[in-house]
Formats: structure tokens, C-alpha cells, sequence
């Protein structure tokens, strides 16, 4: 074992990051060490590297980023049982407190004390990472490694279209990023009868339509409401995936849920929406659900069993691979908006 | 029979009402005839009466409003089969069409072309009431007529108390109309741990405490958010019934709901609400539902089983009792704010 | 109009069936009259054919038999608004009271009073059949007509299948007749894991995997239980759909069902069954249905929705198709064991 | 701190058992030491005591018995964060491991590795018992001592009335031993409408009275099937809870259920049971669960929460209180058939 490690970090209360040589991270009796293999970028990083408001209330430097990633485990603490060396994993990285209420009760996904690493604590954009035991995910080496990477936002998707019925039913996804791309891919593998992919952006809409989406619109040019009543028989989809938290996309999924819809709330806003209560919801009987994250552990195995029987082609969400080094350059690759999920490969490019 | 008969009708577009003397409605094939014993009035009626904006888009007169009562079947047409003279009766006055999408799936609550009998068609504010076969709910002789003639109201809050997990958990009610102050009743009946009830109007806390709500409180003096998390271990409350339809009620609810709790929105608003998605629904978890009407009939057969077991007490709630010629009478007491839910009775007072 | 129609009549309390010559329903005022394009059969038809004790005390002769269809609408009911002439039909055959507290209670499924066309009154083995609008399903044309003829059974399979969650879960069916069959299709297609087929009989089994299984096992030869363990990382399948009704089946569903799994039963069983309740049931936690015919009208919504975004391929199940005047030929054929499911066609082979 | 403690010991594979001092138990980092106000007696206790078929299969002495118990925290490791000397606490004994994919997600209660305190290690039939953090469950000193000692079975009680829809609903509990006669007082707590018990014991029938079931019915001598009926307008009971384990009460239950109703089974059998699948389960829809131990750590919360609101009264259900070592009378007062729940005070008499 090397004694330091290269690490993509953010040294202090500032935009940008350095890459930089740092110590590689010391086990307590219950961690596991992890090697990277391949990690990934989400928007939530954008915002660390670009040092936005939401970025200076909660991120506190030095802190290297990164929350998405696979690898191979390298070393552990003696109170670890369930992993060996040379594991294939990947990890839940958000660490619940296991003692609120919510975490007794199978909703650690909402645990009143999480800690988030890669945000609160050191990630994954270096060449290791340390992870409890209780959040190491082991893989099975079927498993693609570029799949193994994004299995924390391919989680958000699997959590959000699992969170009610879905098998024979219409489903509109507003927002297409990764999620909102994963959720096309999800829906279809589960049985949604009819998927409809709404998103402004051009790039997004051809991965949309590569992901085998039903329809897919665009809501500055197409008429989104006409369209789908006429597809859906005049009664509205069944399920809302909202994946922008654009005031726009909120609106439109209100307008498509049929009497009696269910909408999943994930794409986190950055205004307040205002709604209709009487029009948008109670008349209606709708069903609207906030989702965080993923249910520890149920939408693991969910995704983990999808991935190895083969109902999951996610190739076109992943547009870019570089070496973590050249994390600044995926940095510019997301702010053209034609970059999906961007792979990054800590021993240079794949 | 006689020929004619007393009802109160809205002869024309314009506010008011008048007691007139009306001819006793004909039957079709599947309809029942039912003399009116006891009935009651809704703020919908106070609506009509004052013929609001709501009134004026929604009603067509002439129109014999009216739509809580009971009473005793007198006669019927051809095909019905499941009643017979003398049967104490009450009727579900939401008429579904039993051919959309939602009525063939078990949701007839939110048909999509429903009509309101004492809305959109001639209600129970009258000496007979004309009820479909399939909407007319026998009772048992051991059910008071007082409470029978309320169970429309009643319904909506059985409705909205039974729509998730209310057993062993903590709830709040805002807005203590009669809907509210019967899921008082409700939730306690259930197993609710501790039932929150939040009002501002002096004489309906009064009431909300006869209803033996553990805590009621006045948000325009207490600190509602304080004591309720002071009173759940600082963990908000599990479930919120909103019966205010007021923006501040809402904006209360939101905020002492805990993660992963319920909010159930029954009160109909009349100005748009606004929200921060991401910190009042997304992190949460929230589960957020519409509540319309009563299931079609598991609502009926809930509530008439709870009132047969003794289980609600809900004479507090019943403010008032007057002839039903009297009517314009109750509208003045309503808009007191002094009255809760009064009866009518066609044949003079009790 | 013809005033006779060609049908397979059952005349009297004795085995086998006579084509005969008899006079076209007469249509009430909610009747719709179909003309049959493709009917099939299913194995209560065999039943009655051979009148065993099942049929004798059940059928009520002179009966034309026939619950699986689809056709054409050629006349209706002075009351029936909801179909017109030249409508492509099929029909839910179990036509329910609408009184009783199931029917009333969306489980119309179980209704206390149901009468089943087909069985209780004359079904659609014959050129044109009755049934009352309520239960008459419009089809999309284009669905298949093969598939149209056999909502029936497909329905059994999409209850039982969504009667709990089945995505990305392993599920386990015992019995390959027609309905298991369509259920493996049905599993695929709303996103099981992994799909094991058991069933002795080799025909059904070849057909089991050209409904794509993933493993198809022989229980007279291979060692089930070793099996899926193995392929279940010695967990057990989450999900057993049980449609043999035989003792050895049932045996196995309770063996390889895991902890805290669901049994779903459709397969009838003509002798009693032994359970260790402790062992069986009770240490495992696990969740056991009985499913009963089709959700009216859940089933039918969700079964036309993955037939019409093409999510089945239900062809190998569709052994045989005949002149429904051969009706004896595939009564032979069916005895076989080498056939699955028989069409026929009214007006001669297809 | 003293050195050595009473126990009841089991000190060898045989019947009977030992008053002894033995060492008080050694902590590990997350061990809590309790020192046992009360303890209370199981049926699994008299098994161990009796040495019977069951015991010798499971019992590996020597063991220190007992699972049941409410106490004082006085001592405890130092990774334990959430307790501190002097809390009053009961605890959850089942200890899961944490590990398997049952306790991954949410169903920790059919751990596949479950260790139970007081069964596998020793437990609380002692001055003091050692239990580790994740399973001390602190109480509310608002909770009476004698309810505290007794979570253990109220829980199971709690589970199986909650592991369904019951409010508003009937309910039969064929069974009345402690869960069984607990039961009756939480299904009225959580408003079921009509609570049939039905026992053969005169003893339990008088303390099911007690407990204000609706109806108490001998099936000896009471026409169960016809009395239920009659009380449920022909329709059979929503919901059976079954907790005897013996065949005649679950013929029972399979009869008096309605269709589409629930059997939840709690009672351990010990001998095979036969039933008729199609007429038993299939044709009435059935839902069948089997029930095991407390939901970690949803159950808890809820009957804590019931407790402490003052819900349940469970007095009649504590038959007897003794000094602990008089261990040996109590499992003669359970022989009698005339004591329920047993208190043992390892300082004398209360």
C-alpha cells in the first residue's frame, strides 16, 4: 500500500478544485477501504466546484467531493465481517445515524441525522475511499463496472418509479438528466405501458428517445397536455416522475396526472411553486410523494437484480469518460449541456 | 301521498332563498323516494345561499339545495330490489357514472362525471328527496336520526382519517369545522396517541376540546410548532388532516408534519398556495393526498360500523336544531361563527 | 339478422357435448348481442364436457358453455349507451350483484352472488352470445384477435401476478397450464428478476421456455428446491404464483418461497392439503393469497395496456385452432397433455 | 456493584430448574447491563422448564431463561451512545444480525439469523441481564412497571392486529391466552368494531370479558360459526386473528372469515393442519399471514405509543405476582389453566 493517494479536492471556501497528492484515509475498527475504479460526476458536484449559495451553506473545505463510484476493497477495519479483499463494490454514501426514529422504523433514507459522504465527509474522487461496513454495497462481478459507478443516481431512479404502482401504467417524466434518463429506462424494465419524456434541452431529448421513451417532448415547442390526453385517451397518465424542480415542469406534471395519479417529487427546486390546492390536488385525488435518496437497502437489491438479469441498457446516459484528473475539463463538458454522466477513471482514461 | 310538498329553493340567480311549495319529484325505474326527516347544512349550502363566485359558476336554478339528511323510503320505481317502505335511509348524494375509468376501478370518488344531487341536481332541503337505488344507504334503526342525517360530513372525515396509518400515531387537525371536529371523534375512535386540534375561532376550539382533542391550540396566540414538537420529542407530528383550506393552516401543516409523514388535504382553498418543494416535501418524504367525497360505499360501511359500536360521540358538534322552513335562520347563525353543524327538520323542530 | 344460430350445447346431465341449431338470445334493455369471431377453451370446459363431479354439481343443463371470446357487436339494449354496432368486444364473464358488501367495496371479484356466463347461463360457444353491458370490455383493434379470445385467462395471470410487488423480484410458478403460461410473459414483462417454470408435463414445458422462463424445471427429475437456492443465493424466491393445485406443487411453493414471501394461489385443488403452519408459514412471515378470477376492473385496464405496447408475446401458448363445430377434436387434443390453448372459430377454421 | 446475582438456571439438559448465584454478566463495547425490576413468565418458559420435544431440539444448557422484562440501566460499554444508569427500559430480545437481506430491508423480525435472549444466551430471569444497545428499547417512567415487563407479548398482540387494515372492522381472536386476551384490548383500541373471543378455557373466557370483548364464545358448547354470522349480517368476520395453534380453532377461522377477509396467524401448531385450498382460500379471496415476533422497530413505537396515551388496560390479564425465586410455583399456577400473565419480582414480592 502507497502512503498517499491523488485526490481531487477542495481546499478551501472557493470556487474550483486542485488535484492534489494527500494522505490516504486511516480505518476505525468498522471501515473498509476501498480502491476506485471508476467514479462519476452528478450535478451536486457542479454546484461544490462552482461554490453557489446552496454550496456555501452546507459544504465545509477542506473536503474532497464524490459520492458516486465503484471499486475493489484493499483493506478493512477487525470488526468487519461481510467483505474480503478484492470485493467488488460500490457503496451507499449516505450514512444514517441508525437511532432516529426514522432509521428504526425502515425509512433510513430519511434518517433525521444523515451524513452525506462525499459532502460532509471525504469521497470518492480520489484513488481510495473509506466507507462503513454498513454502507458497502458488494457487487457481482457481472456487473459492469461503468454500471457499478452509477448506481447511486440509477438508485434515485429505481427509488422514485418504485415508489407506487407502475406495471401497465402511463408514465410522464419531467426532467431528463441522468435520473430523469435512468427513470426512462426503469419504467420500461418494470412494465409502464406508455412512457412519456419531457425535457427542454436537445441533447437530453436524443438520449431520451436512444432510451426507448414512448414519446418525447418538448415543452418550449410541442403542445405537452394535447399530446398527452390524446394518447392516453383523454384521462391523463397515471404516475409523474417530476425530475427537473423547474416551476414549468411542476405545472405540466399537475396538468398530465389523471384524477387519482400519483407524483413523485425528486428534482429538488431552487423558487417557490405555487399550486392550486382545491384544482391540483384535492379534486383531483392525487397522490404526491417527496423522495430522498434510496431505501436502504430495498432499492439496492432492486436495482442489483434488474442490472444482473440484463433489463437495463444505460449506455447512452454515459457521454464522457476522462481521467479524475481532468476533473475541471467535466466540469465544462456539463455546463455545455450536452454532457449526460461523465466516468471518471483515477489510472487515466478507461 | 300528497301532491306538492315544502322545500327551500333557489328560484333564481341571486342570492337568497325562498320557501315554496313544490310538487314531490317523479321516479324513474331505479329510483327511491325518501321523506325527509332530519337534514343538515353544509357550507356549501351558505355558498349557494349567498350565491358566491362559486355559486354563480357552479349552480343552475331553479335548485332545491341540500344534500346531509335521513329519513324513511316511501316509494320506488320498478327495478329496485334492495329496499322496501319504512327503511331508514341515507344516501351518498355524490350520483358516479359508473363508466370512466375511475369508477370502474374502485374510485368512483373521483368519477369524472359526477353529479351532486343538492348541487346539481334537487336536494334534501325539502319534505322528500328523489335518490337513485344504487346511492341510497339503509341504516340501522340504532343509529340516531341526528347522526344519521350528518354521515355525508361525517364520511368526508372517516374518508380522511382512514386514508393511511392512523393507528398509535400522532395527529394534527387544522381547521375545526364540523369536519374537523368530527375526525376528532374519528381519530380518537382509531387509536390515534395524541389528536392536535388548531383553530382560531374561539367557539369551535370550545368544541374541539368536547370532542376530547388531547391539545388544542390557537395559532394566533400559541406556538403551534413549538408545542407540537415539544409534545413528540422533537419529531413533528405523523400525520396532518388540513381542514382550513386557509394558506396559514397549510404553511402549519408543512411545518410540524415529520419526515415521512402524511398530510391529508381535505379543505378547499381559495387562493394558490405556495411552497418550497425541496425542503417541505422532497427531504421530508412527505406523502401528500387529496381528499374528495367518501369511498364508494367502504367509507359508508366504516362509519356505519364505528357509529353502531358506540365508538363516536358527536353531539358537541351539533349546534343547533330548527324547523327546516327556519333556513334562513341557520345562514345567519353560520355566519356567526357561533353555530357548528345544524339540523333541519321539515316537520318543525324536533 | 338470422333467427338460429349454429353452438355447442350441453342438452343434458350426461358427458359430451351436441352442435345444434338454436334460436339467438333474446336481448333486455342492458343486453348487448355479440357476434363470436374466436372463442377458446379452457379447462372447466373439459370439466363439463366429461361431466365429472365438479360439473355435476355445478351445471344446470341445457347449457351452451364458452367464457373465453371476442366478437362484434351486432344489437343492443334500449338502455345501453356505452357500445354501438361493429364495436370490437370481449367480456368479464363473472357478472357480479353489485349489492353484495364485496361488490360495493371495489372486490366484485368475490362477490357472494356471482353468476358466470358460461357456466351459469349460456356463453360463448355459439355464433352469437348475450351479455349485459356492465361487464362488455371494448377493444382497441389493434389488439390481436387471437389474443382478444383470451382475456379470460390472461386476466387470471395479471391478477395474480400484481396481486403484490413483483418488480425486480424472483418469482417461482408452479403449473404450466394455459395460465401459468401467460403468467411467466406477464412476469417478464412488469420486470421480474428471474422467472423459474416447474411443471411435469414435457409439452408445457417447451412452451414454458419459448415463453422465455429463465429456468424451466422438471420436478420428476430435477432437484427444485437445490436449484433455486442456488440460482438464489440460498435465499428462496421472493414470490411463488401457485397454478398447479396439485399436492407435490404446493409442497414446493412453501419450500422455496422465502422468508418474508408471498404465495399467490390460483391453482384449485381437488383434495385437501397438510401444512406445518409453524414451520410453513408463521417463522417465515410470509404472506399467502387466494385469487379468485379478475379485478373488475383493474385487471382488464392493465392487461389491455401491456397487450397494446406490445409487452406479450402470447403466441406459443396458442397450440390449436379449429372450427368450433370440432369442439370434440379439441377435447381429445386437450387430453393429450400436448395442448395448451385451443381457439375456435365459429365460421370454420380460422 | 456485586460480584454474583440470583438466577432461575437451567443447568442441565433436563427438567426443572435452579435458583443459583452466578456471576454477573461481562460487558462487551455496546452491551447494556439492566438490573431486572420485573420479569414475566412465557409459555416458552414452561417448554424450557418442562424439557419438553420442542426444548430438547433447542435448548443448549446451561441457560439462564427468560424474555420478558422491564429494569433499571446500570452499567453499559463504551461504544454505547444512547442510554445512561438509571434509564428505564425494556428490551426486544430477539437479536437480528443485521446482515441478511430480511434485515436489509425493514423485516428484521425474520431475521435469517436470529439469536433470542433467554432461549440461545441467557436472559432476565435474574437480578440483572446483559442486552446490547441496538435492542434496549428506554421507557417513558410514565409506563407502569407491570406493563413494562410485558412488552415482549403485547407486541406480538400489537403486530397482529396492525399487520392489516382494523379499524371499523370485525374481528374474531380464536385464542386467549396472554397475546390472545392483549389482542382483544388493542384491536378496541384501535377501533375494531365487534371483537369476538373465542376460548375453551373458562378461566381466559372470564378474563376475555374482562377485556370487553364484544363476545366471548366456548366453541365446546357455542355454535361459533352461527353466532358470528348472525352478528355480522351473514357476512363472517373482516379479520381473524389466530392465536391458539390448534386445529379445531383454525377450521374455525378459515369458516368464519369473510371473503376477501384476513387470517393473521400467530399460534404455534404442532401438528400438521389440513385444508381445503379452493374453497378454503381461493374462492374467498383470502389474505393469510404468518406472524412472527415485533416489527424492529415499528412495533414498539406503537404500542409504546398506545401505552402511554393511556389506551390499553391490560390488569386483568396479570393473574400473578411473585417472588422470582418461587420460579417453580408459577410454572405450577400455568399448569392449572388458571393464571395468565405472570409477574416474577427478583426482590420479592412486589
Amino acid at each position: 500500500m502507497p502512503n498517499s493517494m491523488m485526490a481531487v479536492a477542495k481546499p478551501q471556501a472557493a470556487p474550483g478544485v486542485e488535484i492534489r497528492d494527500v494522505p490516504i484515509p486511516k480505518l476505525g475498527p468498522i471501515d473498509v477501504l476501498v480502491r476506485v475504479k471508476v467514479a462519476s460526476i452528478c450535478g451536486t458536484d457542479l454546484h461544490i466546484y462552482n461554490w453557489d449559495r446552496w454550496a456555501q451553506g452546507r459544504i465545509h473545505p477542506p473536503l474532497i467531493p464524490g459520492h458516486e463510484f465503484c471499486g475493489e476493497v484493499v483493506a478493512y477495519g477487525n470488526e468487519v465481517t461481510s467483505v474480503k479483499e478484492g470485493d467488488f463494490v460500490s457503496a451507499e454514501m449516505h450514512v444514517a445515524c441508525g437511532k432516529c426514529p426514522q432509521c428504526r422504523t425502515g425509512e433510513a433514507h430519511i434518517c433525521q441525522n444523515v451524513r452525506i459522504i462525499g459532502v460532509d465527509a471525504d469521497g470518492a474522487f480520489a484513488e481510495f475511499v473509506r466507507i462503513p461496513e454498513s454502507n458497502i454495497w458488494k457487487l457481482d462481478p457481472a456487473i459492469p463496472q461503468e454500471y457499478a459507478s452509477i448506481l447511486d443516481p440509477l438508485g434515485n431512479a429505481v427509488h422514485t418509479v418504485l415508489a407506487g404502482e407502475i406495471a401497465a401504467r402511463t408514465v410522464a417524466i419531467t426532467g431528463c438528466g441522468p435520473i430523469g434518463l435512468f427513470a426512462i429506462a426503469v419504467a420500461r424494465a418494470v412494465g409502464a405501458a406508455q412512457v412519456f419524456a419531457i425535457e427542454v434541452n436537445e441533447h437530453r431529448r436524443r438520449v431520451a428517445a436512444q432510451m426507448k421513451a414512448d414519446v418525447v417532448l418538448d415543452p418550449s415547442k410541442d403542445d405537452v397536455l394535447s399530446t398527452v390526453m390524446q394518447r392516453t385517451a383523454g384521462l391523463g397518465v397515471d404516475v409523474v416522475l417530476e425530475m427537473a424542480g423547474h416551476p414549468e415542469a411542476i405545472r405540466t406534471a399537475f396538468d398530465i396526472v389523471r384524477r387519482g395519479g400519483r407524483i413523485s417529487l425528486l428534482g429538488l427546486t431552487s423558487k417557490p411553486i405555487s399550486l392550486n390546492f382545491s384544482e391540483d390536488i384535492i379534486f383531483k385525488g392525487l397522490t404526491i410523494q417527496g423522495i430522498n435518496g434510496r431505501r436502504m437497502y430495498q432499492t439496492w437489491y432492486q436495482m442489483t437484480a434488474l442490472l444482473k438479469a440484463g433489463k437495463l441498457d444505460l449506455h447512452p446516459v454515459i457521454t464522457d469518460r476522462m481521467a479524475m484528473k481532468d476533473f475541471s475539463k467535466g466540469m465544462e463538458r456539463l455546463t455545455t449541456g450536452e454532457a449526460s454522466k461523465i466516468l471518471l477513471y483515477p489510472n487515466g482514461t478507461k
